[in-house]
């Protein structure tokens, strides 16, 4: 025998959309994924030329910690430029191992073991996990029926302990889009009580009828309270190139870039050179062309879900939805999933992998193909049917 | 005025090493630095071209948390090959962002708060950065004047808290390389007092006068205690594409997984198809030539180094030498390195960078051109000179 390891790793559990991921596998060859937090489209090809041009140019040794200066510079601008930012300047900006990267820098430097963070539930999986890791106490409050943040709710949990509070918007795992009374709410909770604000802003692309994204970093006062977190990941269809990025203050930028030196060493080099010409051509996407292809998706998968009788909440952004099983049916999310992925090889995460306030809930990833979609929701609504539920 | 931040990175210095680097950048265009630790060979075509094609294929979405499985499977081989560890399966292997990022894992799932370390020292800087991190307690003991290590020291330091001891050979900074009774000696420590070892083996390859590289997972009883930790960074001369590997028993590696799903969320894609050529093909890159030619840097740096009148210990292994200053010359080797890159834009690391141990000595990396080399040290002895030190 020898000595035990880390009790909070010990005691963290392995991502349930992995383990799911794995059923799904085990499952047979007709799988069906509603659960996987990417697009159905990979990186362009004027993003991947910067990189193999780059590689062509052997730039393969050591980049800066925090980045090569032509990144930081294009971050800045799109700071600027996107997110009404004007005081972004490259000293402002980190680049990262992708959004979650980001994040663990967030939680690092902003906290010391006993501090105490506030977040709205359900919320992505990584902000429960990170809290432990950093031996912060993670306190969440439900969402209102709507998914909008409960401003009172999230006031009752600030005590002289807490560092900061965390905002996802577009949110995985609801989809729902803050609106300006949100933010306006949120950013004065912050302002009053003396707390940072981490924004991760990776689903800000992703916004149907109508809705817009506001930074709060642009809010008056927010300057120095905002860590802004982003990646190319989504938008792009990078996930798997790891490349995301930090917006904030100067000294917060600079202890950040100590601690990826000595956990990390930086990013991989080559790929920022992709990510200059993704940001500093990103009209070469054609977003909107792809968010009227997904709120097709979207309103699709609105209506399913409505005709099979799950309570549904329609939201204005990212590539989620977040259904609660109709109460008749008497199942937990946890007993559904699993039993939906053993049955009839679909994978949709129970609602428990993002916090206590979701037990009842699934989340169903709408980035995939239209005839997956159907197919996916046809054998739900055979599931459905081998027990009489609808 | 906000809240304050981490106390443990707003304590841990910017690296002396990247701090050094700036003054250098700030000293002129004919700066050299004997400062940086990677070769001064690039990415050799053959790794580059497997990341392309990934690129061309669109494998730009995620990659599985602890890595594509062709690459886990050629790291296994690779152990079995090359590191006499025959029971070395994909299940042991986990891939991680840089050596770095494998460091930092075996410090995170080995530890909680309040366990104890024990390394020699002068050692590597991270090691001790991490510790802080971790909230763990990093004790060191100077090595021997030959720099191998202190068995008696390193025995006297361990504690019911001891969770682990750490070693690198060859070694960055004194560039010394194990002998088998080395070996022999902290393997014995590590069973008999119930610790981990990690062993980080990143500079293996480089290796001189028939000086041998021993894995210490390969000693009986040490399968399920060491964390073998390597990249392909020194030996393809990849640094900046942070590809690295860990490999130990699977409990560990499961839980390497789990901290990695939420801390960075794997490793960058593509290059994990570069990485897997690397490691299948790696007679591509001769090493014995690429050992022969560092062979002569250093062999030249040693005369230099013993003309000069520093006190110079003649290592086996990595691309390193750690020189002590004469102590007539009644210089600390903080002084020394500042004024010498302030007057002749020449960059050697200070001993303090690498522990308490160190004070009196220069890190001299000769992984650099030989026309740099000589210049260098023209200009060092030049600074001597000024000086009338020799």
């Amino acid at each position: 025998m020898v000595k035990s390891l880390s009790n909070v790793i010990l005691n963290s559990k392995k991502s349930k959309i992995r383990k799911l991921f794995d059923m799904l596998l085990q499952s047979g060859s007709d799988a069906i994924s509603f659960g996987i937090g990417q697009t159905d489209f990979t990186t362009p090809d004027f993003v991947s030329d910067g990189i193999i041009q780059a590689l062509r140019e052997h730039k393969t040794l050591y980049a800066p910690a925090r980045g090569i200066p032509q990144l930081r510079e294009a971050i800045a601008q799109k700071f600027q430029r996107e997110n009404n930012l004007p005081w972004m300047k490259p000293e402002n900006v980190i680049v990262t191992n992708g959004g979650s990267q980001a994040l663990t820098l967030a939680y690092a430097v902003l906290s010391n073991p006993g501090d105490e963070m506030i977040l709205s539930s359900p919320n992505f999986l990584s902000y429960y996990y990170l809290a432990d890791y950093y031996q912060i106490k993670c306190k969440e409050v439900s969402r209102n029926p709507d998914h909008s943040p409960n401003i009172e709710g999230l006031k009752e949990l600030i005590s002289p302990k807490t560092k900061f509070l965390l905002i996802n918007t577009p949110n995985n795992p609801t989809g729902y889009v803050y609106s300006e009374n949100d933010m306006k709410a949120v950013v004065d909770l912050v302002i009053d009580n003396d707390l940072y604000l981490v924004s991760d802003e990776v689903y800000e692309k992703f916004l149907y009828n109508g809705a817009t994204h506001t930074s709060p970093a642009s809010y008056p006062g927010m300057e120095e309270r905002t860590l802004t977190l982003n990646a190319i990941s989504k938008s792009f269809g990078a996930t798997g190139l790891r490349l995301g990025y930090v917006g904030a203050s100067s000294e917060i930028i600079n202890n950040m870039e100590k601690y990826i030196q000595y956990t990390t060493a930086g990013v991989n080099h080559p790929v920022q050179y992709g990510a200059v010409r993704a940001l500093n051509h990103s009209e070469k996407m054609d977003f909107p062309k792809i968010v009227e292809r997904y709120n097709k998706k979207r309103e699709y998968c609105i209506q399913r879900l409505q005709e099979l009788q799950f309570e549904v909440v329609n939201p204005q952004g990212a590539f989620y939805l977040m259904p609660k099983l109709n109460p008749s049916w008497n199942m937990s999310a946890d007993d559904f999933s699993e039993e939906l992925v053993k049955e009839k090889s679909v994978a949709c995460v129970s609602g428990t992998a993002f916090g206590s306030h979701s037990a009842d809930a699934l989340r169903i990833s709408y980035a995939t193909t239209d005839e997956k979609l159907k197919e996916g929701f046809d054998r739900i609504e055979s599931f459905l049917h081998d027990r009489n539920l609808i």
